[in-house]
């Protein structure tokens, strides 16, 4: 019923590609937005907004980004599985310490310019996913990696950590493209055009993180057998 | 590996009780903010914002929960396959009349309101939903219902109809998800408090809509046989 699983070995190394080339886009837009239009990038400025934009290129890049590789390297490398399986959770322990340093300096920025924290629906979901992705990293490390849990436990454990890891990455999705609607919005009764470019690049910005996202998850839901070097099991 | 397909049985009917009750309460929740907190509802009115009310109560009831309802009903209702091909199509055709409707009510705001139309990621993201949902039922209908495709087809089509009916799913409840921020952001800029009841009571109604979503899809996902009353096959 299901296309077959050489269908989708191939299907899923293509869909992979396409990522990577959704990725490039993605984190070159966010840094046009941010370095062109906003002015640039700064842990300490009298511009408090300097601050604010480490804030979506440390999520987009850092948090999404290559959470989004740390999901399909499984699928996307041709390695052996224990090397896969330690690009996988330094991958995501990476993108976790960068999305947790995006997080600060969204704070940084609020509290140096007297605005209050965590009252938005993107902030309120923004905590709730960093907080799945640790908890979701460290049961992954503690089962799957060292000290490892029993075989019973793995085979029981790998499809709800599956379940569980698309869960938080579609969330964290939706987080971002509620930030980038949020600060838009904000910039927008600023005085900044509904339809001039800025908007339209954010707006852009966003639809291709959707992309990006839809195909990691592809990726990550096509079915590549066991055994092959692009597949996954438990042990 | 996976679950028992018996245990999946079990989990999925479980799951689509949960499902209901937090219809319920997203439902109870949109009409306590639209009618209780912003003045009720209404097509004609001089109050432009009670015409405006209907389209988060339309796009909440009527798309997300009607069409979610629509997604499990295959594994809700113990009832034979065909009866439930018909719940299935027909809830759906509901979902997308009263989606339509709902988003013509925020066009009908924004016109005799002079705001701008179709400027923000919101507007973008649900035009691009309505029109996926419109092309994914009209493609289930000619190949599932009637005329029908070969049984080859139909097998090719399945797997393909659930991959992107629950992608335009998630999509869709990303964007009520935005609508929710995107109105709060408003009423907050214009004076509705930032940790008050109204602003809590959104929040918590998006919070609510996201977790029936995510049940709605883990029942959809979860595997049952085909040849059981609660499973779905192409045929």
């Amino acid at each position: 019923m299901a296309p077959s699983i050489n269908a989708g070995k191939g299907t899923a190394i293509g869909l992979s590609y396409a990522a990577q080339a959704l990725a490039v886009v993605g984190a070159a837009l966010v840094l046009i937005w941010t370095i062109h239009f906003r002015g640039g990038l700064a842990w300490e400025s009298s511009n408090k907004g300097l601050i604010f934009n480490l804030h979506p290129v440390l999520m987009l890049i850092g948090f999404i980004i290559l959470g989004g590789e740390a999901i399909i390297s499984y699928k996307a490398l041709p390695l052996t599985k224990q090397t896969k399986k330690v690009i996988h959770l330094v991958l995501h322990a990476v993108a976790l310490i960068l999305g947790a340093i995006g997080i600060y300096t969204a704070f940084k920025y609020h509290n140096e310019s007297g605005i209050a924290n965590l009252y938005s629906l993107h902030s309120w979901i923004g905590i709730g996913v960093i907080s799945l992705y640790a908890i979701q990293w460290i049961y992954g490390f503690i089962i799957f990696f060292y000290p490892g849990g029993s075989e019973s436990l793995r085979n029981v454990s790998l499809p709800w950590h599956v379940l569980f890891g698309t869960f938080v990455y579609i969330l964290a999705l939706a987080t971002a493209t509620l930030g980038f609607l949020e600060k838009l919005t904000f910039l927008e009764s600023s005085g900044v055009a509904k339809y001039g470019q800025e908007a339209f690049l954010v707006n852009f910005t966003a639809i291709i993180s959707i992309l990006y996202g839809t195909a990691v998850v592809v990726v990550s839901a096509i079915p590549v057998p066991a055994e092959d070097d692009f597949g996954y099991s438990a042990i």
